[in-house]
C-alpha cells in the first residue's frame, strides 16, 4: 500500500480523498491554489503545497506543478478527484512515466472512451445499445422515411454542419418528417452554406440513469448498481439517487450488465461511470463513460456500503477487488442534493462571498460531504458547490422525508444557496412519484415562477 | 398516528426526538427551561413552551407543567427522552389518566423493573442469571466457605449495614475468606455498630454488555443485539459500541435471549435495555433494566438499520412491531464517543461557557447527534454532554480508524471537551483489541497521567 498520496484537487472532493487516506492510514499531501490558501481542509493534510494563482489553468490544471508537488512531498500516487486533470489521459501517462501511480483508470482505457464518438463505437462492439442514427447523410425523403420506420418516431433531424439548434427539427410522423427535412435543409443551407442533414432517434423526455462500475488490474469488473440523475438544470445535476425509481428489475439488470460489458471492452479498471438515457418504454441508450469518480459517488456508497475512494486507492496499489458481483447488495434508498452557492431567486447567479453562519443538519440517516465552515469565503474561481447533503433510509419515501427534514435544519447565512430549490423539489409530486426526466426542471419548476 | 407530540426533554435527545417526529411527518412541540431559551433546536419545533427556571426540579421535572404544556399544545403524546421523568412510573400513570400517550413502557412494567431488587427477582423468575449472593446474613465460617465453594472464588464480603466500601473485602481463597470475614465484621462493627455481613460472587474486571429490546402492546418482543459499554469513568459511559468485541456467538445469543425473556416477564413494550455484567469466562449476570431509550441507542440504530425513536412512537400509537426477530440483522460495527464539555486535563471538571467555534466532522461513515452550534452557551445546569459522535463501518478496525479521523477533524473552541481522551482511547491497544473492562479507565488511562 502507498505510504503517501497527493490530492490534486480542491474543495469537497479534496477533503473526501483526505478522509479516505486517513481511514486507510495513508499519509496525505494536498495541492492548493492561492485562492484556496485558507481552505480549512488543508489543515487535515500532512502537507499542503501551493501550485499557483487562482485560475485553474495556472494551478489545478498545471501538470508540471502537480508532478513537482508529488515529487517534493514523496507521494507515490496522485488522486485527481473529478474535473481538472481527472480525465486527462496525457496526465495519467506522464504520471506513469514519472513512476507515480495515477489513481484512476489506465490512460489506454481513458483514450478508448475519451470522446462520445469513440465511446459509441466501443459500445457497439460490446453490444451496448446507443441512440440509433442514420448511416451518414440522408439524401432523400425515401431514405429518411425508411430510417424513421426502422427506429420509430420521434426522430431528430440534425444539420451535419449544425450547432446551436439551427437546422434541427423533431419529427413525430411521416408528414412532419418530410416537411421538416425540407425546412431543416433550407435553414442549414442559409446558416452554414451546407444543407446536408443526418437523422437520429429522438428520445422524448428521457431519464438519465448511470451505472457505477469498479474494476481491478486483473480483469475483474463489477457494477455497483445505478443512480438516477434526471433532476438536472442545464445539464447540471441537482439531485441524484439510488436505486433509480420505477426502473423494472429486468431493465436494471440489463443496464448494469451493459455497463460491465463496456468497461471490460475498454480494459477499464478503477471506478468509472457509464451514462445512459432511458426512454419512456425503458429502452436504454449509452451516452458516455465518465472515466473518474463522480460528484454523486456517495449515493452509491450509501446503498452498497462500498467506499469507492478507498477501493480506487486499493486498486491503484495493485490490490485485487475485494468484492465479487454477488457481494454487492443494494440496501435502502439514498438521495443526494447538491447545495450550490447560487441564488435560485436570481436565475441561479453564482453567489460568492463569506459564509457568516454554517449549520449543517445531523442525526440519523444524514451524510454531509462539505469543505465549508463558518467564516469560509467561497472563491469566485471555481464551481459553486458548497455541500453534498445525502440521506440514506430503508425506503425512498423515508429518504425524501429525512431529506426534507435535513434541508429545513440546514442554516446558511452570508451567501445564497440552492437549498430553497431542493426544498421545492422534495415536495414536488413528480419527484415524490419518481417520474422526473431530464427536462423536468426547465419545463416545470422554472415555468411555475 | 399522532398529529402532534410533546418533547419533554432538552439537549441532543430533544433534537433527536424532534427529528424523528419530522421524519414521520408528525408535528412537534418542545418544552424548555429558561436556561435553554436560546437552544437552537427549539426553532425546529412547531411550538416551544417555557416550563420554568433552569434547575430541572423547577422545569424538566415538573409533572404539572409538562402535562399543562401537552394540553396547551394539543399534543396527544409525550416523549420523555432519557433522564428527568423518563423512568418515573407515576408520570407515565398521570399521562394515562390525562389521556396523553406516554411514549415508553407501561407504568406497570416500569414498576416491575423499577429498582435493582425487583429487577433481580423478576430475572430469577425469568431464569435470567443474576450475581449469586448468600441467602441473607452469613453467620459462620462454614456457611461462608460453603457459599464460596458453590459459586467459586472470588467472593465479595459486604457489611449488611455497609456503605462507602467499609466492611467490604474481596476473598480469593479459603484463607482470605476466613480472615476477611473476621476483619470485615470487626470493621463493620466499629463503623456501623453492626457486624453482620453478606456474601456475593465478586466479578473481577467485568465487561458491561447491554441488550436493546423493543416490544409492542401485543406481546411481541424482539432484541436488537447488544452494546458493549465497558469504557466507563466513574460509572459514566464514555464509549459504546455494537457488536460487543470478542463475545462468542453463543454467549451473544444467550444474553440476547435472556433480555427478551426478562422483557416478556415484565410485560414490557416500547424500547428498553437490559444491562448485564460479563465476567472473563463470558458468564453473564443481569444488573438492571433501563426502562427508556438510552443515550447510546444510535449505536444500535447504525448496525441494525432500525430507527428506535420512530419505533417507540409507532408502538405508542398502537402499531404492531414492523420487525420480527429474523428481520434484525447486525451489519458492520458502530462506535459512539460521548463528547462532554469537561476538561480531561483538569480531572474532568465541567467546562461551561460559550462555544466560539464548532466544526463537526463529516463525510462517509459519520453520524453526529448534537444540539450544539457555534455561539452556543453550555448551560451549567445540566449534564455536560455536547455531542455524540458515531461511526459505522463494515468492520470494527475500520470503525476505529474512521473514529480517529473524525476526532481529528472535530474542532471545538471556547470550552474544553473530552475529545482528547477519546483520541487517546482510540489509540489504546486494549480498546483496539476489544479487551476493555469497566475498571479500565481508572486502572490504566488515569494511572498513566
Amino acid at each position: 500500500m502507498f505510504q503517501r498520496i497527493l490530492v490534486a484537487n480542491r474543495g469537497e472532493i479534496a477533503l473526501r480523498i483526505i478522509r479516505a487516506c486517513r481511514d486507510l492510514g495513508i499519509e496525505v499531501a494536498c495541492v492548493y491554489s492561492e485562492a484556496d490558501k485558507d481552505a480549512p481542509y488543508l489543515k487535515l493534510a500532512d502537507q499542503a503545497i501551493c501550485i499557483g494563482p487562482g485560475p485553474a489553468v495556472d494551478s489545478y490544471l498545471r501538470v508540471d506543478r502537480i508532478i513537482a508537488a508529488a515529487e517534493i512531498t514523496n507521494a507515490q500516487a496522485i488522486h485527481p478527484g473529478y474535473g481538472f486533470l481527472s480525465e486527462n489521459s496525457k496526465f495519467a501517462s506522464i504520471c506513469r512515466d514519472c513512476k507515480i501511480e495515477f489513481i484512476g483508470p489506465p490512460p489506454e482505457a481513458m483514450d478508448a472512451v475519451g470522446n462520445k464518438e469513440k465511446g459509441k463505437q466501443l459500445a457497439k462492439k460490446a453490444k451496448v445499445p446507443t441512440v440509433p442514427g442514420s448511416d451518414g447523410l440522408v439524401t432523400s425523403d425515401e431514405e429518411a422515411l425508411k430510417f424513421a420506420h426502422q427506429v420509430g418516431y420521434p426522430v431528430l433531424i440534425k444539420a451535419s454542419a449544425g450547432g446551436g439548434g439551427r437546422g434541427m427539427r423533431v419529427a413525430r410522423n411521416d408528414i412532419t418528417l418530410v416537411s421538416g427535412l425540407a425546412s431543416a435543409r433550407q435553414e442549414a443551407e442559409s446558416a452554414f452554406k451546407d444543407g446536408s442533414v443526418l437523422l437520429e432517434k429522438y428520445l422524448d423526455q428521457p431519464r438519465h440513469v448511470e451505472v457505477q462500475v469498479l474494476g481491478d488490474r486483473y480483469g475483474n469488473v463489477i457494477h455497483l448498481y445505478e443512480r438516477d440523475c434526471s433532476m438536472q438544470r442545464r445539464h447540471q445535476k441537482l439531485v441524484e439517487e439510488s436505486p433509480a425509481p420505477n426502473l423494472p428489475e429486468k431493465v436494471r439488470d440489463n443496464i448494469c450488465d451493459a455497463a460491465v460489458r463496456l468497461a471490460r471492452a475498454a480494459g477499464y479498471y478503477s471506478a468509472g461511470t457509464c451514462e445512459f438515457l432511458v426512454d419512456k418504454d425503458n429502452n436504454f441508450y449509452f451516452i458516455e463513460v465518465n472515466a473518474r469518480v463522480q460528484v454523486e459517488h456517495p449515493v452509491t456508497e450509501l446503498v452498497t456500503g462500498v467506499d469507492l475512494i478507498r477501493e480506487m486507492i486499493r486498486v491503484a496499489a495493485g490490490e485485487k477487488l475485494r468484492y465479487r458481483q454477488k457481494d454487492i447488495v443494494l440496501r435502502g434508498a439514498a438521495i443526494e442534493c447538491r447545495i450550490n452557492a447560487e441564488d435560485p431567486a436570481n436565475n441561479f447567479r453564482p453567489s460568492a462571498g463569506t459564509i457568516t453562519k454554517w449549520q449543517p443538519p445531523g442525526g440519523p440517516g444524514i451524510r454531509m460531504d462539505s469543505h465549508v465552515v463558518t467564516g469560509y469565503r467561497v472563491p469566485p474561481n471555481y464551481d459553486s458547490m458548497v455541500a453534498k447533503l445525502l440521506v440514506h433510509q430503508p425506503t425512498r419515501d423515508e429518504a425524501i422525508a429525512v431529506m426534507r427534514r435535513a434541508l429545513r435544519e440546514f442554516t446558511v447565512e452570508g451567501i445564497a444557496t440552492t437549498i430553497p430549490i431542493h426544498q421545492q423539489i422534495m415536495s414536488t409530486a413528480e419527484f415524490i412519484n419518481g417520474t422526473v426526466d431530464t427536462t423536468f426542471i426547465e419545463r416545470r419548476l422554472m415555468a411555475g415562477k
